[in-house]
């Protein structure tokens, strides 16, 4: 927390805005502004998307609360409720569902994807392709909210299609289409895998895209209102948001967890390596949140449902819900910290068979309803980024 | 400016931080939280990069006077100021201005551009390019400060050789490289415009280089520091730059202003379309500034500067300056307002020749320095960028 002068007695617009107390209480004579880096605790949007209670442990998408709409909905439910503000009638769900899985990926974006080195990180395949889009897209450089609304399905199917063939394309393979016959989750799936899936794991499938699909404001969705509020428009906002979610500390985090439990191999192999990190005090990915603090992202305690009923099904997998239990149970007792999402998402997208460079991904795909509907939001009442600077450097250099 | 009740008892960290009264004032009993929108006042990070000083009309560049740096520097030692923090010795300065125009194009960077289509946005094509540079660079992956100043001078040279070549390949030319022979500025010139170019006319293009190079926390500035705090890496900072300073609220602000002059014909047509658009009550691109508020740009009085000059040299094009002129006037005349940078920028690059669809990429190729300080900045002292909403959706929607 840092304090320091204002800039100018003549700003004085500068002056009101940071001290939200000046509105009620006396304004003393040196008016100080106030800095928090990241941001953390600032107001930086008004939504009616969605909002973390932390009081009430409630993730609120458009009224509802998000734990019931992963139990009780479809991924296309939650598609237009965010787009549309309520869940949507078997009719409009069905054109929601047939406007995704019908949507074409053109394809110079695959002979795009196809000139980019294999080696090259998944989301900066994922980042380039999604650019690339708009090319195609003759209202590309619209920011009227209509307009992005109506298209927001057919990019919302594009990207998960996209995502689906990035890493077979990586290998070689020619990329396989969607088709109206499934749901996007299904589809979704059985294009990532390539063989045929039982009902219990598109479930499980579709309620982790119906986790990731929305979540106030982190990082890549910041990112996207920050973007769009040039009036840029939503294939520039999309793309900063998947560069965002590149990050470790951001959308990495699920791929993270994965290759920690593969490299600790059983549980007793985990409780090592992570005595080890803490020792070293090295950063555990998939626990703990900004927001959620010293709780349990309520999306965990659900994902943890969804991996239990999946090897359950399966009758395969027992092991990774033994070694998720231990890093829990050490990470609590010795940090007071709990699993967010990626933790539980990790080990359910590997005993799918989706690799892991794909997890980012798909986290993404699942994201870009809510990041369209923040989009929308942003065009709908816009007002230009651009915050100020606290100036540390020196004054009066003469060349 | 609104007032909300804070989320949570428990919540305490978020109720200090946005209220920097609380710091020196005894707390009331409902603490409210302020929201500025477009964060507007507030301070969202620390530099020692540069700083609009609004008192003082001054644009401080680590310390230096912009002004100055324009009037009496060249664009490599603002390149080795911005990343080194000093003025670059001689030999600094031609090891950095090597680096920049002998630094290559990959070969599958052009062939992704021929891929996109023609008439797709300048900037979309190049946020695609930008994007799939990362492809090729073996250490794209890293956040390393250190790494990323020494890859600068090379990311700089390719983004200006993309840019000199975008408009080339979408009429179907091959792209030429740039040759260690010239300065970058030269480079950058010859190649944009693919004829013989004068030193004045090389000078003018350079200095508006050099006014574009930094100028604090714009929103392009802003969503790169944003998305490199997740510790993504410069490629994707870049690319969500790019996404941001194509709105037209940012960076195609000159464009506009160029299309705006070619539509009026003259001075007279100037002044009647600029009335007839105040009447209308419609935006006229190229006058006010967030932060300069009611004075005007510094940058714009001596790009004003630099038109003349060039128009001076070359014996024609005085016409640009006289209506130029005729709206700056009106505008102080009947709003108060006063040209900012793009005003005077486009007439410079109108009368170099270069194709007005690149005014934008230009802007980002020159700025491009300043970026990739700020993401050196941010990844030196990181801190995730996580801010909260005011939600104003509805609660207790039952399925």
């Amino acid at each position: 927390m840092k304090r320091f002068l204002p800039f100018s007695a003549s700003d004085e617009s500068h002056l009101f805005l940071t001290s939200g107390l000046a509105l009620y209480l006396p304004r003393p004579m040196n008016e100080t502004k106030s800095y928090s880096p990241g941001l953390e605790g600032v107001i930086a949007a008004e939504t009616s998307l969605s909002f973390l209670d932390t009081e009430q442990e409630e993730i609120v998408i458009r009224g509802y609360d998000l734990l019931a709409l992963i139990r009780q909905k479809g991924y296309s439910d939650v598609v237009g409720l965010l787009l549309d503000g309520e869940l949507p009638a078997p009719q409009r769900r069905a054109e929601i569902e047939t406007e995704m899985t019908k949507a074409e990926v053109p394809p110079r974006v695959y002979e795009i994807l196809k000139l980019l080195p294999s080696q090259m990180h998944a989301m900066d395949r994922l980042r380039t392709a999604v650019s690339a889009l708009a090319g195609f897209d003759p209202e590309a450089n619209s920011a009227d909210p209509a307009s992005e609304k109506n298209r927001a399905p057919r990019v919302i199917g594009q990207i998960a299609q996209i995502v689906a063939n990035l890493h077979h394309i990586a290998q070689g393979s020619s990329p396989e289409r969607f088709s109206p016959e499934y749901s996007l989750a299904e589809n979704f799936l059985r294009v990532l895998v390539r063989r045929p899936v039982s009902a219990a794991e598109v479930r499980a499938f579709e309620q982790s895209l119906i986790a990731y699909s929305e979540h106030e404001l982190p990082n890549s969705t910041f990112a996207a209102r920050v973007v769009a509020s040039t009036l840029s428009d939503m294939y520039g906002a999309l793309t900063a948001a998947v560069a965002s979610l590149k990050g470790p500390l951001h959308g990495g985090a699920n791929e993270a967890v994965m290759y920690m439990l593969l490299e600790a191999k059983n549980s007793q192999g985990l409780e090592a390596l992570i005595r080890q990190k803490l020792a070293k005090k090295e950063r555990i990915m998939g626990f703990g949140h900004r927001v959620y603090m010293r709780r349990m992202d309520p999306r965990a305690q659900l994902l943890k449902e969804v991996l239990q009923n999946l090897v359950q099904a399966a009758g395969r997998g027992q092991e990774y819900v033994e070694m998720c239990q231990v890093g829990e149970d050490i990470m609590r007792t010795e940090k007071g910290l709990y699993p967010n999402l990626d933790y539980y998402a990790a080990p359910v997208y590997y005993l799918l068979g989706i690799p892991i460079e794909l997890y980012t991904p798909i986290f993404f795909a699942a994201r870009t309803v809510g990041l369209l509907a923040h989009i929308i939001e942003q065009h709908s009442e816009n007002r230009l980024y651009r915050p100020r600077v606290l100036y540390k450097g020196p004054r009066g250099k003469k060349i």
